[in-house]
């Protein structure tokens, strides 16, 4: 059996006032390619309590739909009991970030990500602000032998 | 210590016109039995963006229950923005499938899914028809010597 | 390459009545520190079928708020259908746990979770009695030299 090796890494996407969602399943595919990896597991997670990560088909239509549950699952225009120490006007994004859920275990097979063909990896930023975000991705997996 | 071994596999579910709900953990118990895993970990994630994930107790009212709350988080009969560019009726079930995520993780402990008495895996389908859906499984972990 | 090591673990945290929140952060950075982990990942897992795993700011009005949101998700005052069988008053208990998982993987380096300075590791009970809650956790990553 091919020894098992870590890799431990994170790319950075900049979104804008949430809900906002962007598809980052490039630049994972660019690390996967990169580093060479066969076979095994991505995890992602997201760095931050008001961003979020998921899977979805990445189409504009889709991409609006989600903004609009994800702010039924947790109103702007609630009142929010972080509001009333803070003041920084985004209780909704913590509690929208949280019932998302900050991660995610992605498998790779044979240097690619194995998603549906309609199903991309996304990015959320739930916060009353624009975001430079930070996602660490630990990859393990077997190592290919192919050369550049 | 034990040597650590890696298994990317992959288990098929046919699944209703969703939401609809069942039990994979018959099938993941199968694997880790098969491919002799005694401590570790097991990855999963649902290909397609139209299915998800999680954990519950499975009997039938409960799974009645879940598929209610999931029609609540977002309704078929909304107007969803998916519909307008692809007529395909099921704006909801990407929104339903993203909200709940594609992937799980679960501890092996001599040889068994380390979970609650009454805590089943289960695989939903949140599209508009019936889908033969793939899970693929990522099992770390180390392996038994036992033999057969 | 420094090899790779897996640790199987537990943690055990008290938790009232549903919805409560509690911080595990500090007894995961505990394991960390004790097995010397220094790059990798954590994987955690909620114990039976009325509890989930996400992470927030804890900071008590966030806490409220995520409580009152779990409580619109499935609202322990709606009918459900796992009651007709069982009686036991936990329906949306059950729903609740489904709709936020079970499962999280937090990334380590250099020795600590890398998380945001406001993101905490939380465990939900969302049980209709105070319940002691088991969470597995397993380590794969590499482990320091240095000595104590």
């Amino acid at each position: 059996m091919k020894s098992l090796s870590i890799f431990c890494k994170s790319v950075k996407v900049s979104l804008d006032t949430g809900p906002d969602i962007r598809d980052i399943t490039p630049a994972l595919e660019q690390l996967i390619d990169d580093l060479r990896v066969e076979n095994g597991n991505l995890c992602a997670t997201m760095v931050g309590s008001t961003g979020s990560l998921t899977t979805i088909e990445y189409e504009p239509g889709v991409v609006r739909d989600l903004m609009a549950a994800v702010n039924r699952l947790a109103p702007p225009d609630l009142e929010y009991e972080h509001e009333k120490a803070w003041h920084d006007g985004n209780g909704h994004s913590h509690v929208q970030a949280a019932l998302l859920g900050p991660s995610i275990v992605l498998p790779i097979r044979k240097g690619r990500l194995k998603l549906g063909t309609w199903q991309q990896v996304v990015a959320l930023n739930h916060d009353n602000r624009s975001r430079q975000r930070t996602i660490e991705v630990t990859i393990i997996g077997t190592v290919s032998e192919r050369r550049g």
